[in-house]
C-alpha cells in the first residue's frame, strides 16, 4: 500500500505543503477551518506520522467522569499502573481530561493525528460521548476501561473478568446458606453494568438457584434504586443482595441502618470494585476487588500490542472476593 | 514470607541436602519414590528454584489432541507465534507432547519444578486430563488455549472473543435475510463449545431472532451430529446453520452434497476457526477466523505476565468473519 505523504494531502486540497505541515503540527498561524480540513483529508488518505527519531511513542490517557488526582481516587492507580509499564519501555504518556468541546471539534482519529498520539486509553467514557461512535470505525488504536465499542479490530477493552466475579460472589453466598439472592444495579445502559447483570443471573442459574428477573432492580440514581427495589426484594424472600458497584452497596447499607434492617443478620450484602471507602462502611463491605494497578499495566500492554498490530479484543484480569463483615 | 530452601526440605524429610538436590535436578541415581516425595514436599513448602544465572526463563508448550508438526497443522502457528515473542525476550521454549503417563506420575507443580519450567502453555487439553483438576489449585502459572479451569489466579486463558464472533456471524446472516438460524455443535462438555453455544443464542436474542433450544443440536461425532439433527433443523424452517467448528461444517457440506441440498441456495453455512481446508471445501466455507499466530503471541504475553505476578484471567483476540461462498 502506498503511504500517503504531506504532498498527497497538499495536492488533494490544492494548498502548499508548508500549510499542510503547519496544520499537522498544530502551528498557531493556521485557521481552525484549514487545520480541520487538513486533518480530515489526512485521516481519509491514511496519512501516518513517521515515528519520531528518538523512537518515543506518544500515548494519551483520556479521563472523564472519574477522579484521578489523589492517591485514593479511583483512577489514580489505573494511571500509575499504565505509566509504570509505559515509561521504562520508552513511551511518553500524557493525561488529558476528555471534554465535550474537543470531541465536538475533532473526530478521534483527527485529534490523535494532530497531537502525534499513537493510541489512547479511556477511563470513564460515556456512551453518549461523540467519540463512542468514532470507535466503531476509527483507525487509531484505543483501549477502553470497562467499555466496549462494536467489533473494530483496533479497539480493545480491559477490565476485570465479570463472569468469574459473579461466579465467586454467588458461590460464596450459596456456601453461607443464601438461596434467594437479589441484584441491584446502576442503569443497565452501560456495557459494564449490562455485562455484570447477565453474568450474575448466569451464575445463579449455574448454581441451581432461582434466577427470575423479578430478583433484580436497576436505576440511574443509587439511593432511588435502593428505596424503590429493596422492599420488593425483601418481600420476594431475598436474604442477600449483590450490588453492581460499591457506591450502590453503600447506599443500601445506609438505607438498612435507617430502617433497622440488620446487615448481615437479616440481609447479606456484596459490593463490586473494592474502593478504599469499603473498609470504613458500617459494616465493612464484602466486595469483589478490581486490581487497578494491574488493570493499568494491562491497558498499556493492550495498547502497545494494538500499536504493533496485535488485535486484542479483551484483556481481563482475575476477580478476587474480599470478605469483610457484610455477609 | 520465608522462602523454603533445600535444607528445609531435607530437614522435613530427614534426608541429606545432597539427596534433595539430586532429586530436584532429576539425577538418575535417585529412586522414583524418593524423587516424588522430595517434589511433593518442595511444592508443599513453596520451594522455588532460584532464577538461572543466565536470566533465562524456561517455559513449556504442552500439546495434546492437536497436530502441530506441519505448517498446515492447527497448532503450528500457535507455537510459532509463542516462540517469536519468547525467544527475542530471552526465554527458552520447549514443546512436549502431554501424556497420561506423565500426568499420572506427577502433579503439575511437581513436574514443572522438576524440569525448571516457570510456566506452561496448553494446547488441546481435555477436561478428563488429571492436570485439569490440578489447575484449580496449582501455584505454577499456566495458560490454556480455549479452555478455562476455575478461578485460580495463576491460570489464564487465551482465545478468540467468542461473543464477538457469534455477533458477527448472526449479524452477517440476518443482513442476508436469514431469520431462522440453527446451531450444530460438538458435545457441549468442553468450555469452548459451551461458550460458543451460549454466545450464539445470546446473539440471536440481541438481534431479535427466534432463539429456542430446539434450533440446536450437539453430538460428540460430527457426522452423527449432522445426520441426527440437520433434518430436524430443516423441518423447523432453518435457512442457515452456524457450526461450532469447521470440521463439523465440512461434515455438513458433505451431507448436503449427498442429499442434494443446495448450499448456499437452500441452506447457508458458517464455520468457525478458518482451518486451511476451508478454501478447498465445496463450496468454499464462510467462517470465523482465529488468528493463530496472534493467539500464540498473546499466550506468551499472558504467561510471562503471570510469571511476573500480573493476574491475567483472559486475553481474547478480535474475531473476523471470512466470507466465502457457503452463505
Amino acid at each position: 500500500m502506498h503511504m500517503a505523504t504531506m504532498e498527497d494531502i497538499a495536492k488533494k486540497l490544492g494548498i502548499s505543503k508548508g500549510t499542510v505541515s503547519k496544520a499537522l503540527s498544530g502551528a498557531a498561524d493556521i485557521s481552525g477551518a484549514t487545520r480541520k480540513l487538513v486533518l480530515e483529508t489526512a485521516v481519509e488518505l491514511g496519512y501516518e506520522r513517521v515515528a519520531r527519531q528518538d523512537g518515543n511513542v506518544r500515548m494519551c490517557i483520556f479521563v472523564e467522569n472519574m477522579a484521578y488526582e489523589r492517591e485514593d481516587s479511583f483512577g489514580w492507580e489505573l494511571i500509575m499502573g499504565f505509566r509504570k509499564m509505559a515509561e521504562p519501555a520508552g513511551a511518553s504518556v500524557m493525561v488529558e481530561q476528555l471534554t465535550q468541546e474537543v470531541q465536538a471539534e475533532y473526530h478521534y482519529d483527527e485529534y490523535m493525528l494532530l497531537h502525534g498520539y499513537r493510541g489512547g486509553f479511556f477511563l470513564g467514557l460515556s456512551l453518549s460521548d461523540p467519540w463512542t461512535e468514532d470507535f466503531k470505525t476509527c483507525i487509531t488504536p484505543a483501549v477502553l476501561y470497562d467499555n466496549r465499542a462494536g467489533d473494530n479490530p483496533v479497539v480493545a477493552r480491559v477490565g476485570v473478568d465479570n463472569v468469574e466475579a459473579m461466579e465467586l460472589a454467588v458461590t460464596f453466598l450459596k456456601a453461607r446458606g443464601h438461596t434467594r439472592i437479589g441484584y441491584l444495579s446502576s442503569a443497565l445502559g452501560s456495557f459494564v453494568y449490562q455485562e455484570r447483570y447477565d453474568a450474575f443471573f448466569d451464575a445463579l442459574e449455574h448454581n441451581g438457584l432461582e434466577h427470575s428477573p423479578a430478583l433484580a432492580g436497576a436505576e440511574l440514581c443509587v439511593s432511588e434504586c435502593v428505596k424503590r427495589h429493596l422492599p420488593r426484594l425483601l418481600e420476594e424472600g431475598c436474604t442477600a443482595v449483590m450490588c453492581s458497584h460499591d457506591l450502590l452497596a453503600r447506599a443500601l447499607l445506609l438505607y438498612c441502618q435507617g430502617q433497622g434492617i440488620s446487615v448481615p443478620g437479616r440481609l447479606g450484602v456484596i459490593g463490586f470494585d473494592d474502593i478504599p471507602l469499603c473498609r470504613h462502611m458500617q459494616p465493612p463491605l464484602t466486595t469483589v476487588r478490581q486490581d487497578r494497578l494491574e488493570l493499568g499495566r494491562s491497558a498499556y500492554y493492550a495498547l502497545s500490542s494494538q500499536i504493533n498490530h496485535v488485535r486484542i479484543s479483551a484483556l481481563l484480569l482475575h476477580a478476587r472476593l474480599v470478605p469483610r463483615e457484610s455477609v
